[in-house]
């Protein structure tokens, strides 16, 4: 049953972690999109009316129901082992950014997924915002100077209670930031390499809550600044000087303009372009895991200078 | 002139560093290896007595002396600049562990050899200690139950006043840790993962001086202890639990014992058997670059708790 999708036929999905994340996002997202069939969820917070609903993905296993894939917007700590199960029990499987906890731990399931014949999807959302391919084709033809990130949100507002991105493994401030990482390197003509970092952990935390970093990317310096106390105006924003002059994409992705000039703006369609992709790939019988993203927080970890600072409370 | 051998003549390699472990290593294997003429060094800290010695690696590109390839024994901090500027110069290279600061730095020094058809070798000395082949050999045909890794040493008596190890991305008890992990990934039959991580950094110093680690390989669970301030006996020490009894590799690799008898022990050759590889890779054309052990170290300080301990001194 469970072996991917005959032609016209939706594919059977069923949905791994009804959080905040799959109610704003997936959930609509999956309900529009004509390709999936949403047949299942599973998670220990609660269903979704009407569908079946399970506590732990072994039951779903145990189950009769035919599933030919599944989605998992849990935190990353667990996800490897749910996406283990997943892949033997032969569902294609996507992954809600990061993919998993470490690099190492997606490097293995990339493995395993292709010794299946599976398709394994490690999405970064925010590479779909609306300008971020007219951003990467823009900067093509021009040579870069440098590169400003600003990655500023107040924790409070976008991750209410969810202590476990505080946690050892939750990336803390870095979890808004990976998305910065996930529209640089794809937009950058040269790789981005991390020269320096320095993350501020609060007294009581085990993950930063703000991050200063350092790249290089081919002969340009790219600086970051992530803050997740950040009250006010919020700012998603990358603003590129290049030789012909600057090009600012801002709004997480959506926009992008020049001094003078808007070059492209759209509405947030992050989440049904990735399901449009993961359709794709299943269909394809292709795969899509892409590590840098998280290999640079893993490299700004491991080479960022630490500071403590006051500790945080939601 | 600085592409490659002509069959029969010796390599002519320049060596970038020269601190500790050329002294102790590098050069003791390189006098003794007739696939290699040590032509020239590059330190800041004096060279040897009657070859031209440069303090910069762009001195040695513009003289006028004929390199085929380059072995760097420098700190990691700056590896990955001396090596863009070796691989444009047109030279082989040869990195100490661990081959860079960060796991992108050496991901783009491969991509970087592989487009100019040059040799990257990123060693892991430890791999070539005497007993680690036939430590994999004896796995190969058993079935791991557990494992526990020993890796205590006393910093002050390995890497006196090496105060680069202990500053943000110098690894800390890593660097010796890191041999450790290049003999597990290299002898265990499933890919080792990092599930936990404990890091303890002393309160003046941005690199951990002790680590706690659980790793898990296939359905075995693998335990690592890495201590810096272990005086009196020093342990360099893999102890394996499989369906056919203990096996214990230890002495750094170089002795694999189980409860009753000794299957291999032998002397320490792992700088001689290093340059016998790198002339082997250069006379093929190929690279050996396994990221494995640095990525796994990025995933523990991507997931380690952090605590503060007693402040360092040498």
């Amino acid at each position: 049953m469970q072996n991917g999708s005959e032609a016209g036929r939706p594919l059977r999905l069923a949905l791994i972690g009804i959080g905040k994340i799959a109610r704003d996002q997936h959930i609509p997202a999956l309900n529009a999109d004509p390709s999936f069939e949403l047949v299942a969820t599973v998670s220990r917070s609660g269903g979704i009316e009407g569908l079946p609903s399970f506590t732990d993905i072994r039951d779903l296993v145990a189950s009769d129901l035919e599933v030919d894939a599944v989605s998992l917007a849990t935190p990353p700590q667990g996800r490897h082992t749910l996406a283990s199960i997943a892949l033997e029990a032969g569902y294609h499987v996507m992954l809600e950014k990061p993919p998993t906890a470490t690099v190492g731990e997606v490097a293995e399931l990339a493995t395993r997924a292709r010794a299946k014949g599976l398709s394994l999807f490690a999405t970064w959302h925010s590479r779909e915002a609306a300008s971020v391919g007219a951003a990467r084709d823009w900067l093509a033809g021009r040579t870069l100077r440098s590169a400003r990130i600003e990655w500023k949100e107040d924790i409070r507002v976008w991750h209410p209670g969810q202590e476990w991105i505080l946690e050892a493994g939750g990336l803390g401030v870095f979890d808004p930031g990976i998305n910065a990482l996930s529209i640089a390197t794809a937009i950058l003509p040269d790789p981005l390499l991390i020269q320096s970092a320095h993350l501020a952990f609060p007294a009581n935390r085990q993950a930063p809550i703000a991050a200063s970093l350092s790249f290089r990317s081919g002969r340009a310096r790219v600086e970051a600044t992530f803050d997740f106390l950040h009250t006010g105006t919020q700012s998603w924003d990358i603003v590129l000087e290049t030789d012909a002059g600057r090009l600012v994409l801002s709004d997480g992705g959506q926009r992008l303009t020049t001094d003078t000039t808007e070059i492209s703006h759209g509405a947030n369609e992050e989440y049904p372009r990735l399901y449009t992709r993961f359709a794709s790939l299943v269909r394809k019988g292709a795969s899509d895991v892409d590590l840098t993203p998280l290999q640079l927080v893993a490299d700004a970890f491991l080479i960022g200078e630490r500071s403590e600072v006051a500790p945080f409370s939601f």
